[in-house]
């Protein structure tokens, strides 16, 4: 089984159980490093399958590791899987759901999530022009007639997103309207999310290089204590993909797959959401219009003045706003804390 | 067979030869009207198959009917194809090349490509934000979570780019670079462009709402007399995309496939292409930055507005974008003579 980067990459997992899950990704995950992060109450005691290599944080230790900013790692929610980006020390993150599988492609083959994630991190990403045969770097593929040659080197991907076979993942309202509804439409393409434009980043099935955009995969405020829940991924990815197109580096989705094994329960789901999904429409235009200061390189940087502006521009919403402007800050500050700059 | 909108829709073909590639397209085509544009010698008697429903122009009806505007319909190239854009009086069109075949899915059914350019064109687009499992609107798939509810109506859908198996739609130094590449990736999926991102548009298998879009669609100068060729469908897809953006319709690209046959020359291609590949890295920063008029929401007067942006914005270049200019111009009051405004 192939295992590129596995030095150089660590898979995040924010769980609230056993991960027994893992048995079935074994043959693809044993090589790698994983960073459990345990979601919830500290003192119970969650059994990781034997044989693999894994540093587990529990509230506890986000407490003692962030002291006065652990407040910004949300509680009770998988939005904490952010520590885990936080702490690591790798060049890649790879994170993925406890209720994801392995899937299999339309030939029966089972799918190394990994390996593809990372074809997709080290080729490049092409924002600026679409292609209409997709990937223009993948075997058999390329650049079609009419596509600048100027832009045919791309620039560098910062994430790449993938999908999931089985149940979607759709908001509370359209699990609702359609229970039964499962994607078994096995697309077979890669590509980049054209400059300019957003897209509902979901964290279940998630790689990215940290160097280049790991400060702005802050998951927000999320969970116990808020008012809101489910637009934790979402919110990485708003802030993510504005920052991305301001460096002009890339964000890619498509393959791989995972199998989702399970919906959430929409009821549960309506409840967190139904803020979101008012705030959203609010939200979104903020993200597509806001800019950022153009001398300024740094995703930390960057992460600070959009967290200015968003205190600014979504603070009449709710003061929840304020809040989480206070938390990308706190965020920043941690990450400085355990990514220090590294020496020249 | 099903033929959906049969009393509705034009097929155009522009040919120099036979069409005894209709032969494979009989049962998918025959409840359809063709139009036929003769491209070169007039004087050449091209046969159609028996039992189709044809009208067909040669050089000498473009002349007799167009008058002294019959000189922007290019002469010695596909681009004539444009000529029965402007000649139809239905409300969509199809068009496609004399070497494309039925292609098949990967069940091994053949394609029928009018009903899924017809699909794509009969429901909406999303041109504001990116939905990760592509078309909303097809069976088994919805909008994701985080997808803005107030964008989920869609805005209505002016074009839909299928695409090609086998020989792929590559320029002239791609194809010498990689002369056996083929095409054999089946890509399930139709998707919008999203606003503001332009894609290179092949007029090879390209479906469109005349009465949306129709107007836009003139395939340029190309062929004898002009320093250039094999950029027509491309100016055509710039053009149009730029107006679809301006006024909120959307362009789709994806499936369906047809079998693309035979490999036009390399070396005759980039003799014709050269100054393309020079101009286009001028041309395609023009149509990003380019603005038209808010107040203007004609496709003909935005069109003839986007000519003298030409003018002014590409003339630089060479002589032959004034030329162009002009012809865009003529090619409106072509398309007025013959499509004059309904009575209220």
């Amino acid at each position: 089984m192939s295992a590129p980067l596995a030095d150089q990459l660590d898979i995040v997992i924010p769980t609230i159980r056993n991960l027994d899950f893992l048995e079935e990704w074994r043959p693809f995950f044993q090589p790698y490093h994983l960073i459990i992060v345990q979601d919830g109450d500290p003192t119970k005691k969650i059994h990781v399958p034997e044989g693999f290599d894994y540093e587990l944080y529990n509230r506890n230790d986000i407490e003692r590791i962030l002291g006065d900013k652990a407040w910004a790692i949300s509680f009770k929610d998988s939005a904490c899987r952010c520590f885990g980006f936080m702490v690591s020390k790798k060049k890649y993150i790879y994170t993925i759901d406890d209720d994801c599988f392995v899937a299999k492609d339309p030939s029966g083959k089972p799918i190394n999530v990994l390996e593809q994630h990372i074809k997709n991190l080290l080729t490049p990403s092409t924002p600026f022009f679409f292609n209409t045969l997709y990937d223009p770097y993948r075997e058999g593929a390329d650049f079609v007639r009419g596509y600048p040659f100027s832009l045919r080197e791309g620039v560098a991907t910062a994430t790449s997103h993938g999908l999931w076979l089985n149940i979607p993942d759709y908001d509370a309202p359209t699990q609702m309207v359609k229970p039964k509804e499962r994607n078994q439409r096995y697309v077979d393409a890669v590509m980049t999310v054209p400059k300019g434009t957003l897209y509902p980043m979901c964290g279940m099935n998630l790689a990215f290089d940290r160097e280049l955009i790991g400060a702005g995969m802050y998951f927000g405020l999320m969970g116990e204590g808020q008012p809101i829940g489910r637009y934790d991924d979402m919110w990485a990815g708003w802030c993510t993909k504005v920052i991305c197109d301001h460096l002009g580096i890339g964000c890619k989705t498509g393959l791989p797959y995972v199998w989702h094994s399970k919906a959430s329960n929409p009821f549960t789901n309506l409840r967190k959401e139904y803020k979101g999904i008012f705030w959203q429409e609010e939200i979104i235009p903020f993200f597509q219009n806001v800019t950022l200061s153009k001398t300024s390189t740094s995703v930390e940087d960057l992460y600070v003045e959009l967290a200015d502006k968003v205190r600014k521009g979504l603070g009449h919403i709710d003061p929840y706003f304020s809040k989480l402007a206070d938390g990308m800050v706190a965020w920043i500050e941690g990450w400085r804390m355990l990514n220090p700059p590294k020496a020249a």
